[in-house]
């Protein structure tokens, strides 16, 4: 395998960073004044911002207000080289690493590729749930939904009809409660002006949870109040629910109850991506790789691991860290300070994580935040959300765009964005048959 | 073949409009309000603003801001349905429409279907081209653009990088110098700064036009403009050139000439699509409706085309009309005003099309505008390129965010849209060697 080209063997000490999400985003933007060489690789050319994705899924949101370019946002980086590739493995003892775009000798590696959907085995959930874990996936789910409202429009039967309406969401965590929050809304306020003929009162939101409260890494206040307001806004929320198969239509909870939906997103769970030459040892539950308190990979010299991937037991967290931004944020801070001070000759310092509190949304005004010493639910607990995440965003010209849609729904509860805009037809040969197929993709 | 749902039969005269582009959107919209009953069926739900599809494509515009649900713009028409869906053929005898959703009988037929990208038969520029007559190719063709300089930057060899990065434009209409206009700019303002590994030097934007010039549909004077504008932005334009073949990589012009590129837009032609039912015995050059004076299809009765897809002989235009906007807006407008006509028992009125003038853009501030009267190019027709455009578009929410982000670009000459969001993967079984496959489009 050749090398990667055209990045400078200069003398300077090499970086690795593989993943370009907060935790390593984060990272590569602190060390980017440095004398270091940084060389970020990620298998998009945009850096997501998660938090949104279930905006983008309701048609509330372009795609590209949370898509930001990897490249923009280091131009005028000259020691930050961007290189859009998958990592195939890891050779820790040579110092090198393999990519679809070749082959690179690291210094400091530096993993930071979060983590994916959890099926938890279940092939048949895998094959017909849809899945939301990327802008992608959003997209895709916006378009299901869009395309279901068609169909639904040409049954007759209005068992079949509710059948194409429904939308299961599996999954009581932030994402599932979120995109609860505002399909009911859409329910409500929009899709009657858009459907006249289709009756609404047949369409149900269903939230399924297998543990016994919604949003259970939150106080238990924060679960009970965004429980009543899901109910509030009519969506069916269920707990201790545990869906056990789907098959594109009929979903069987472990109870034996039965519904019916077309659209299930599975929100249920996530498992760290695996990678050859690091997992084989170093992975734990959930696939998270272990590091210890310096996010250093357990076993290996100049290995690190960040964010959502990583595992470590650190203070009140011996099982772990939540996997949530703010996390991956702090650990990318504390290693790139350590990373600094070795610049230096100086002393590192041990990870300690600051929970500065949970947010979820519900949907307009309402909100749940549990912050040090005070819990707040309702309307002002929604303008920190909205706050929290405007701020956070890369790049002053999405802020201000994401500002203009939100202000644009709050006063009108509508959007121009219920656009079913699908990927151009596209031939495609299966090797064995010889056939070609015309492809479309939702 | 069960009859489409949920239109009601209520007495009222029925109006069915296939095809949502300019035409038949104008057409719906002037009808709305009349005691017709309005059936607008279009393949995709939205309306897509053709005249910027070269901004998407280029990363100066997000795909929705040029994409307008069509179920929002007739929310509060209750006498106008929507229907995604295709339309299979027409059975004018007994006056009947079959489509993907169903059957439907008219009392009148307006066909505004548009036309597609014409390969003239040249099955291999048909594959490896890239069109962009919808949002959806616009976006393709920026990822694919996107995608080709990550692979010029693991290129060693220069020449090699070179075939990545260079693109070729067949077609020098207005598409064609739109596009290689603003794919100048890029190269010289924004790609280096993204990609500051990349010479390019080496990289060129050719436009190729079968005929002896460019905007062959304007006065000499604009053309001769365009193509010193677009000389100066560092464009190769070659006029009497025609493109003989292109495997995906190599480019031959009829006179032998070859150049190479992995990147070739087809702007070179239309062609109506085919109708079954009308096209076997109304169609003429190019696939066209032939239609009278009243936009009646010849032969028939209660079918009617509009734009792009028809072609009539009238006043100096005995050879059709240009196919461009403005005509299927005024057809429109004047078969809307004979329908209403129709209700009150007045007499029809022929069609005459007032040509209000030609304008194409180059690039910022430079334009060329043909107007009654006056000829103009450089920046103040630029100035009335953008706002015709802006005022043109649906929606006041989309104007104001194309109004934003062109103010944003003229002053930052940056784009935050540079995003290659690809859909998502997803499974396909060939029913001949019943393979799985993982399907992933660019």
């Amino acid at each position: 395998m050749d090398t990667i080209k055209h990045i400078p063997e200069n003398g300077k000490t090499r970086v690795v960073i593989i993943g370009g999400g907060f935790a390593g985003l984060k990272l590569a933007r602190q060390l980017a004044n440095t004398k270091y060489q940084i060389v970020l690789i990620d298998r998009n050319n945009f850096h997501q911002f998660q938090p949104l994705f279930y905006q983008v899924a309701t048609s509330g949101l372009e795609p590209s207000s949370i898509a930001f370019p990897l490249r923009k946002i280091f131009q005028k980086k000259s020691n930050v080289h961007f290189r859009m590739a998958d990592l195939l493995e890891v050779d820790s003892n040579v110092q090198e690493i393999y990519t679809t775009l070749g082959k690179l000798s690291y210094d400091h590696l530096v993993l930071a590729t979060g983590v994916d959907t959890n099926y938890f085995g279940n092939k048949n959930i895998e094959e017909f749930a849809i899945p939301m874990k990327s802008v992608s996936e959003a997209i895709f789910l916006r378009n299901s939904i869009l395309r279901n409202y068609e169909k639904a429009l040409n049954e007759s039967d209005p068992d079949k009809a509710a059948n194409y309406m429904n939308i299961v969401l599996v999954g009581g965590g932030p994402t599932g409660v979120e995109l609860a929050g505002a399909l009911a809304e859409m329910k409500s306020e929009i899709l009657p002006k858009d459907y006249p003929e289709l009756d609404f009162s047949l369409m149900n939101v269903y939230l399924f949870e297998a543990s016994d409260r919604l949003l259970n890494g939150m106080s238990e206040v924060a679960s009970k109040k965004a429980e009543a307001y899901l109910e509030k806004l009519g969506v069916i929320v269920k707990t201790e629910a545990r869906v056990a198969d789907y098959d594109g239509l009929k979903i069987k909870l472990a109870d034996g109850e039965v519904f019916h939906s077309y659209t299930l997103v599975w929100a249920a769970g996530v498992t760290a991506r695996s990678i050859k030459g690091i997992s084989e040892f170093a992975a734990s539950r959930g696939g998270r790789i272990r590091v210890d308190l310096y996010n250093k990979v357990a076993g290996l010299n100049n290995v690190y691991a960040i964010g959502d991937l990583s595992i470590q037991k650190e203070g009140d967290f011996q099982n772990g860290h939540p996997q949530v931004a703010q996390v991956g944020l702090q650990q990318a801070s504390n290693l790139a300070k350590n990373l600094k001070n070795k610049l230096k000759g100086e002393k590192w310092k041990t990870f300690h994580y600051q929970d500065r509190g949970s947010l979820a949304t519900i949907g307009k005004n309402l909100a749940v935040a549990d912050l040090p010493g005070v819990k707040m639910q309702g309307f002002f607990a929604w303008i920190l959300w909205l706050f929290v995440h405007l701020m956070a965003i890369v790049g002053v010209k999405n802020r201000f765009f994401i500002l203009i849609n939100w202000v644009w729904n709050y006063f009108t509860s509508d959007q121009s964005l219920r656009v079913l805009i699908r990927p151009k037809k596209r031939s495609f040969t299966d090797r064995a048959s010889k056939k070609k197929h015309q492809v479309e993709i939702n």
